[in-house]
């Protein structure tokens, strides 16, 4: 039969949904771009935590190789075995048909907005993907601000009062989203405002669910993270993943762990059906490897120790290094993220820039300085405030060679090419912040 | 701070949405508990090819089991290419920048669903997620029958009708699914009624999604698959995996093709944003397996080669089975599936066993023998017909020693333990569709 002539073929117009590439994902492909083309980089916009993955997880994926069968949607047993004792060990008793492993922790955070319908309400800032989701199912995203210094949960109060609102609105709350520690801003709520959210919540039926991905990288050792599974057990739902502590994001494994109880029982099976037609199961060889590591032998927990020290040591010498610039940042407490807030140096970013948003400054960082940085407005917050979230963890090196150094070193910042970049980075907050008019030394 | 006493703890009046397993893992699953129960199980219910993953393939994974970083939302480059060259080879010059990969053909589907929005025409049977997806974005699915004997592809008679009722409904059809060669029937549509198909999606802009990934399973060698894109290639987006061809289901890893051209530009762009938000990117060690796969080495070829005769021997053994108890049995062309109808056989299975449906005889077919197969209303079809789709490929063997030698095997339906279960499964049809008046044998 000849194939009709391309005189035949007839434009589409069929309109695809436009859908913006995810921002982490958008500024770290901008620098790659960039980086090709010989251009010099400081990239800190992407959430990798810039560590090589540990041998012996390697290991464990080649075992687990010749897995090639779907196997069950939630996870394999031992793997679920495996996240239910991690979750036992922090003094949440968990049983293994409590939890749902997915291909990363990013789908079954859809699945979760998707099994749960209608609004949630989330962190202003908070990690690009929770209001994207929410997009894409067509629900709201009630974006709430943060109490001061303490990123990745909504106001108690103004939650409440939105509760009430939406209600009202005929659009209930459904859910809210805390992240615990924080991205973007690297810092961890206190138990006070997660147990008066934990009040809300439950007077108001809401889900919660508590993003933990970064709960193992809380700097200081002696300092527990005060999960709203301490106080509404009932409601909450856990996430965390191999992709931050292990520096295993592109493996592809995250788990939820849903309540006790027949809520939790009719979630799971909500999720499990959604995952069955969407994904089927989290990659098998890697669910080996993962069941491995939520094992937590001595050899990973020493590296998730490693690397919560530089990851500490780099993002405390950032810090100083944007405080000394003139910006304010709020301290960061655990993760690999800073959220530095520029707005003491509007006037000069406005006069000698004609900068007046986030994403005119990041944009400026970029374009003049290869400085890769993602703009606050990305993670829902005021797109007028001069805020970013800077992710220093890709300067630990640009090999597995260098990036173990700097896991073993005592002192990461004094490596040379972390050092350079911490240097860079002056230079470029300085040259960014001079005033023109200001003689320059050398013209001095 | 203390916790809340349990007795604060208030129960969940939450509702999540209700979504039962996708069926074909929902009866691997239940014949999974039969087996540990110890009971005797003939599965052939789950879309499994039954065969063991390729030791090259399982060093080309370890091989990259050191790629943690995420990586491209639509693949890395290596793997972009190999695929660009796999459908350069089927006759279809391709970029690597129309390929977009995905943890699966599957979720790839949903985001295609998603990306295009709006109601999809699928056959009536199809495979169980097209409908599934569909119904979890509350988009309508309009299932249409197929043509006698071409599975895979709606009537295009029909669907020029359904587009115009559709229309006239305010809900215009916005694609259609085809799948070649077909799950569940395991039929290929002809040229002819492709070629029609292309006329009418033409005629009524819609979008072609054409799932190919049973494409290099067609038995017969010398038959060409009458894809789509070589008519409407304007508007066919091609979809394929490792998962059927390979056996590496539970690898996670799925590609689709856009047309060349400022839609499928669009197109790609869409589903890059959507996958940077669900999924963030295949997993990163599978992709450098499966470009090595996609690069069609000799040895990977000669596997495929092997499994063609394989599940080609097979099926034909079992629809010999099938119409020697009675059964009127469409004639299987490619990928392991048959599907078999035993209307001729309707009064007597009603008459002794009540049953009237198809679900009502994979039922009993279930609960009596232990025979796991699906009915045809799981994917669409007729609820009372009394259809099923059976998949014999898990019959190859209970482990890799057993798989291998089917795989090598002349004569794999002689081999004994693939004999022994066609020859269970003849005395299962005859026990089912005896009549129970007529004198049994050993009473003569």
């Amino acid at each position: 039969m000849p194939a009709l002539s391309p005189s035949a073929l007839r434009p589409v117009s069929v309109s695809p949904r436009p859908v913006a590439l995810s921002a982490t994902l958008a500024v770290n492909e901008a620098l790659a771009r960039r980086s090709r083309a010989g251009l010099p980089v400081l990239p800190m916009g992407f959430g990798e935590a810039g560590i090589p993955i540990h041998p012996a997880l390697t290991e464990a994926l080649s075992a687990g190789a010749d897995r090639g069968g779907y196997g069950p949607v939630a996870g394999s047993d031992e793997l679920r075995e495996a996240v239910a004792g991690y979750w036992t060990r922090r003094g949440l008793p968990t049983d293994a048909d409590r939890i749902v492993a997915g291909p990363g922790s990013k789908p079954l955070l859809f699945a979760l907005l998707l099994a749960l319908g209608g609004a949630v309400a989330v962190p202003a800032p908070s990690w690009v993907s929770y209001a994207a989701q929410a997009a894409l199912l067509d629900d709201d995203a009630v974006m709430l601000a943060t109490p001061p210094g303490e990123g990745g949960v909504p106001s108690p109060a103004l939650l409440a009062d939105a509760c009430v609102r939406a209600r009202a609105a005929g659009r209930p709350l459904r859910a809210v989203v805390v992240t615990l520690p924080d991205n973007p801003t690297g810092t961890l709520a206190s138990a006070g405002t997660i147990q008066r959210l934990c009040e809300v919540a439950r007077d108001h039926d809401l889900v919660i669910i508590s993003d933990e991905i970064y709960r193992d990288l809380v700097h200081d050792p002696e300092e527990s993270v005060p999960s709203p599974s301490r106080w509404a057990p009932e409601r909450t739902v856990l996430s965390t993943a191999l992709s931050k502590n292990l520096a295993a994001g592109g493996w592809r494994v995250g788990v939820v762990r849903v309540p006790d109880g027949p809520f939790g029982a009719r979630l799971r099976d909500s999720l499990t059906g959604i995952a069955s037609e969407i994904w089927s199961s989290a990659p098998a060889p890697v669910q080996h490897a993962a069941a491995y590591a939520f094992g937590e032998p001595a050899e990973l927990v020493e590296r998730i120790d490693a690397s919560r020290r530089l990851h500490s040591a780099v993002v405390r010498a950032v810090a100083g290094r944007f405080t000394a610039a003139g910006a304010r940042v709020p301290r960061p407490q655990g993760g690999f993220y800073l959220y530095p807030d520029l707005e003491p140096l509007r006037d000069r970013l406005d006069g000698e820039h004609g900068v007046t948003t986030g994403a005119g400054l990041t944009g400026l960082l970029l374009e003049r300085y290869g400085v890769g940085v993602l703009p606050g407005s990305a993670f829902g917050d005021d797109p007028g405030a001069l805020r970013m979230r800077v992710a220093p963890s890709l300067l630990y090196g640009a090999d597995d060679e260098h990036r173990l150094a700097a896991l073993e070193a005592s002192d990461p910042v004094a490596l040379p090419w972390i050092a350079g970049a911490l240097d860079r980075l002056s230079e470029v907050l300085a040259d960014l912040t001079r005033d023109a008019l200001e003689p320059l030394p050398e013209v001095c």
